[in-house]
C-alpha cells in the first residue's frame, strides 16, 4: 500500500521530469487519481449516528424538497384576460314612477372590464341646473345636528363639497349659497331597503383565458365538457357545479361572507379569485380553475364600520338639454364592485432545479457530519484519529 | 509521513494538557490542520470515469447552469403603465341616414386605458322609453322556431330578458307583455357585412413606459430614435417597422390569426402582448420591446364555436330627455376587444445567485461519485481500499 | 492502523460470504462506517489560509446570504384591489358663461378605478351635427403654416382627421369639404392658463387591500390606528403623515417632479406606486404600505419633448336631441392621468431555503478549496502527499 502511494507521485513526477510530452500527461491525467486512505471503524454508537444523519439527509431531500415543496419543478404565472356580462332586468317603483334598469343601465363600466360595479340603490337628484342656491339641502338644516353626508367621502374636504361660495350667507336656511348645480343633492338618507334588491337574482358570467408562455399553455374556464347546451342550464354552485363560469349574484355575495340587504344597500366590494395552480406533468385537461371569494377590505363588517371606510358609491350624471338650457340628473349610485382577479402558477419537471434541489442536500449533509466532528473526535479520544461518517 | 500522523494528534494534546494558554491554542487553531491520506491509483477504467464525471460536472456548471439558464443573473419583473389613443373615422349609411364615427364614439372608455373595445358593428334601438309591449320583438314570433339572440349572453337568464311581466298574455302576437323600455330590441340578425368595416383602417397609437425597480431602469416604447418625425410616418410592421408604436387593425386582426370581416361582424378579442425581456449586463439602449399578438380564447375560432362562447359585445345606452320625457337610444355594440398585456423580465448579474449555482453544482459532484461508490467498491475488490475519485 | 484498515473490509467480505444473513448484514451496514485517515499537518502558511477560506465562507453564509439577502425567508405578493374617489369642486367662467365642475363631471371613469384621469383643461366644441364643412377648421387656414393639431395624436393617420370626404373642395377656405360632426373642431391653441387650475386643491382617496394567500395575512392601507376621526382631518405628508390616505393632487404633481400649471395644461400621467413590503417575521401592524410617486415615461419633461408624445388628452361626447335631431357637445379633454400600482413583497422565515442557502454556501467552501489544491500541492511538493484544508 505504502509503496503504491510514493510509487504514484514519484513516478508522476519521474514521467514529468524525463519527458514532458502532452501525451503522456494526458495519459496520466486521465489514468491516475486519488483517493483519501480509508479506515473501516467498528463502532455502534457512531456507525448508528452516521447511518440516521445520512438517512434524515436522505428523508429530507426525498420528503419534504421533493414532495412537499415539488423541488423538482420550475414554476410559470399565466399571461391572463377576463371578460364578464350581467344579465338580468331591474324594476323601480318610485312613488308611483315606474322604471326599468337593464345591464345597459347598472353595469359600470359596460364593456365587460374585470373590474365592475352593479348598482344596487342611488339617490337620484333630477333636473339640475347651474345656478345659487343654499349649499346645504333643507333636510339637513332642520336636523338637530346635520348628519356629515356619507362619510368618508365628504370628510376629506377643504374646499365647499357641493360648489363655489357665492359670500352671501342665507339666514333663512342656515347656510351660506354657492354657485352651484342646483337643486344640491339630498343624500342623508338611503333608501332602504334598496331600491334594486332584485339584483340578488342577476346572472354574471365570467369568461376568462389564461396563457402560460413559459409551457406554451393556454387554457380557458370554459374547459372541455362546458358546451353551449351546459351554459344554457347551469349556475354556479361549489359543490354541484364548481366548474360553471355563470353566478347568481346573491349566491356570490353570501360566499363572500356579506348579507345581501346590507350590501345591497350601502354598497361594497367582492373580489373573485379565479385560480389556476395547475400540475402540468398530468394532463393539460385536469388544469381547471377554481373560484374563490372574499369581501374586500377584512373579513368582518363590523370591523370594517369601526374603521374609516364603510360601503362602495360614487356619484354619476346623465347631461340633457332642454329649452336650450344644459341640465343633467345627478345619480348618487351605490353598487357592488366586483374585481376577477386571476391567480395562477403552473409547475412542470424541470432538471435544472432538481439538481439544485440535490445539490443544496448533498451541502447540507456535509454541514451535518462537520457538525459532529467535533463531538466525536472528543468522543473518540482512544482513536488514533478523530473520525467522520 | 506515518510519524506525522501520530505525532500530530498526541502533540495536539501534550500542548494542551501542558497549558492551557489562549494564545497558544489559537496558534494551533491556525497553524494545524488536518487533510485526508491520498493514495494515487493507477487505473485506466476508473481513472477515466472520474475524469468524464468530473468534466460532465463541469460541463453542466458551465454550459447549462451559465450559458443556457443565465445561473448567474438576477432577475427582476417592471412596475408599468399603457395608455392607449385610437385615430380613424368611421362613415355608416344606413337606409339613407348618414352617419360619422370617430373616436369618441367607437371606443369604450375613451380615455384610453390598456384594455378597450373598438367598435366595428351595432343594431341601434332608437327611441326607447319605459311602457308595455310583447317581450319578443315580432320578427322572433314570425320566425318558425325563435333564435336564441346571440347566445350564450342571453343563454343564463331565469328572468325575462327585457322586461317585468304584466301577466297579460297577448294572443296576436304570441308573447306576452312586459314592462320595458319599448320597443324592444330586435338582434335576431346582425348586419352583415358589419357597419363599420371600415374600421379596418383605423390606427392605434400605444405608449408604454416600464420600470424595473430593483435595477433603478426606466424604457419607454418609444425608444432611442423613434421621434415625432419618425411616428408621424411609420407604420408597425414585424420585419421593417417592428419598434413603430403605430397598429393598424386590419393588420393587428391579420396577425393576431383572425378575419377581420368576421369578427368585425361578431366581435371578438385580441391580446397584444408587450414583451420587455431585457439583458442589463448589456447596454440600456438594447432593451426594446417585442410585440405580439394572438386572438384570445384559443387560436381556432372553429374550436370555439364547438364550445360555449363566440363573439363579444355588449348594451350601451344614451339617454335624452324628449317632451320632457325621458328616453335612450339603445346600442348593441359589437367589437373587438383590446387587452394589451405587459410582460417583462429583466436580469442582470448577480452573486447571490452565482454562488448558489456554483454550489449547488459542487453538491451534484458529491452525489455523483458517491453513487459511484459501491460500483467501485464492488470492480476493486483486488484494492486494499474502496476508492473514491 | 494498518491493520483496522485489512481487518475491515475482510471481516465484511467474510462475515457476509459466511452466512447471507439479512439481519446481520443490517448490523453492519449499521456498526461498520468508513472514515478517511487524516492526517495533522503544522504549517503556518497553509493553516492560516485554511482557515481564512473557512471564516471567509462562514462569513459570506452569514453575513451575505443570510443578513443581507434574507436567505431564510420565504416571498409572496399580493393579491390586491384599489378603489379611489376624488374630492372637491372646479368652476370655470368661459366668456361670462360660469359652470361647475364636480366629480361626476371631471373624473373618468366615474366609478373609482385604479387608473382614471381628472380633467384640467378642455376645448368644448357645442351644438356638433351630422353634416358638410371644411376638413380644417378657419384658424388652421388662415394661420401662415397650419399648426399640426396636438402631435402625435393627429400625426399618424391615413384618413381624413374629422370626417369623409365629399369630393368639393372649397376655394374660399382653401379645405376640402367633409362629410362630419360640423362644425369640427378648433383645437389650434389650448386654453392657457388651464380652465380648471383650480384642480390643485381636489384631494383623493385611495383604499387598497392586500392579501398574501401564502401567509393568510391581509392588510388594507387604512392600517391600526387610521380612524374617522384621523381621515376627516388628515392630509397625506411624506413626513408628518406618510400614512394618511388622502392627497392634495396639487401635492401628488409636485412630489412627481412635475409643474402644475403645465401638467393641468396639457394632461400628464402619474404613477402613484402603494409599497408593501413587509417582513412577517414581525408583527402584522408592522406590514404598513408606502406612497411613492413618479411622473410616468421619464422623469425630465424635457427629454420627453424632444421625444415622440406629449401631454395627455382624449375626446369624449355627450349626444342629445334637439328638435328631434341627434346632436353633440364634443370635450376634448385635458387631464392628468392617475395609475396606481401595488407591488408587493411579504417575507417569512421557512426551513427550505434556509436549507438551500446553508447548502449551497457549504458547496462554495468545497469549490475554493480545489481551488487552492494546485497551488498547495505545488508549494509543498516535499510532502509526500498534496493536502486539502
Amino acid at each position: 500500500m505504502y509503496n503504491s502511494v510514493t510509487k504514484g507521485p514519484s513516478s508522476f513526477q519521474g514521467s514529468s521530469r524525463m519527458k514532458s510530452c502532452i501525451t503522456n500527461a494526458v495519459s496520466n491525467f486521465f489514468f491516475e487519481y486519488e483517493t483519501p486512505r480509508q479506515v473501516l471503524v467498528r463502532s455502534k454508537r457512531v456507525g448508528v449516528v452516521c447511518r440516521l444523519i445520512q438517512l434524515g439527509v436522505l428523508a429530507y431531500i426525498i420528503g419534504w424538497v421533493f414532495i412537499y415543496e415539488k423541488g423538482y419543478q420550475s414554476t410559470d404565472t399565466a399571461v391572463s384576460s377576463v371578460f364578464t356580462k350581467m344579465k338580468g332586468v331591474g324594476y323601480t317603483n318610485v312613488n308611483g314612477e315606474e322604471r326599468i334598469w337593464d345591464e345597459a343601465d347598472y353595469v359600470f363600466p359596460v364593456q365587460g372590464d374585470s373590474s365592475f360595479v352593479v348598482m344596487t340603490n342611488y339617490i337620484i337628484t333630477k333636473e339640475q341646473k347651474i345656478g345659487k342656491c343654499p349649499e346645504l339641502h333643507p333636510s339637513y338644516v332642520s336636523a338637530p345636528l346635520p348628519p356629515t353626508p356619507t362619510p368618508p367621502h365628504s370628510a376629506h374636504t377643504h374646499t365647499p363639497t357641493t360648489g363655489k361660495m357665492t359670500g352671501r350667507c342665507l339666514m333663512d336656511s342656515k347656510t351660506c349659497e354657492v354657485l352651484a348645480w342646483c337643486p344640491v343633492e339630498d343624500d342623508s338618507n338611503i333608501p332602504d331597503p334598496a331600491l334594486l334588491i332584485s339584483a340578488e337574482n342577476y346572472t354574471l358570467f365570467i369568461k376568462n383565458s389564461v396563457n402560460f408562455p413559459l409551457y406554451k399553455v393556454r387554457r380557458s374556464n370554459l374547459v372541455e365538457g362546458i358546451n353551449m347546451q351546459y351554459i344554457k342550464s347551469c349556475l354556479y354552485d361549489p359543490e354541484k357545479d364548481p366548474l360553471c363560469p355563470i353566478f347568481r349574484l346573491g349566491d356570490l355575495v353570501k360566499m363572500s361572507g356579506y348579507n345581501f340587504s346590507t350590501i345591497a344597500r350601502e354598497g361594497g366590494a367582492i373580489g373573485i379569485v379565479i385560480d389556476w395552480t395547475c400540475n402540468l406533468d398530468y394532463a393539460e385537461s385536469e388544469c381547471c380553475p377554481t373560484y374563490t371569494f372574499h369581501g374586500l377590505y377584512g373579513d368582518a363588517g363590523e370591523k370594517d364600520k369601526a374603521r374609516a371606510s364603510v360601503g362602495y358609491n360614487f356619484r354619476y350624471t346623465q347631461h340633457y338639454m332642454e329649452d336650450s338650457m344644459e341640465k343633467r340628473n345627478l345619480l348618487k349610485v351605490f353598487g357592488i364592485r366586483f374585481d376577477i382577479i386571476v391567480r395562477s402558477e403552473a409547475r412542470k419537471f424541470d432538471i435544472i432545479p432538481t439538481l439544485m434541489a440535490i445539490g443544496s442536500g448533498v451541502g447540507i449533509f456535509g454541514v451535518v457530519s462537520s457538525a459532529l466532528y467535533i463531538l466525536k473526535s472528543k468522543a473518540y479520544k482512544n482513536l488514533m484519529e478523530p473520525t467522520l461518517c
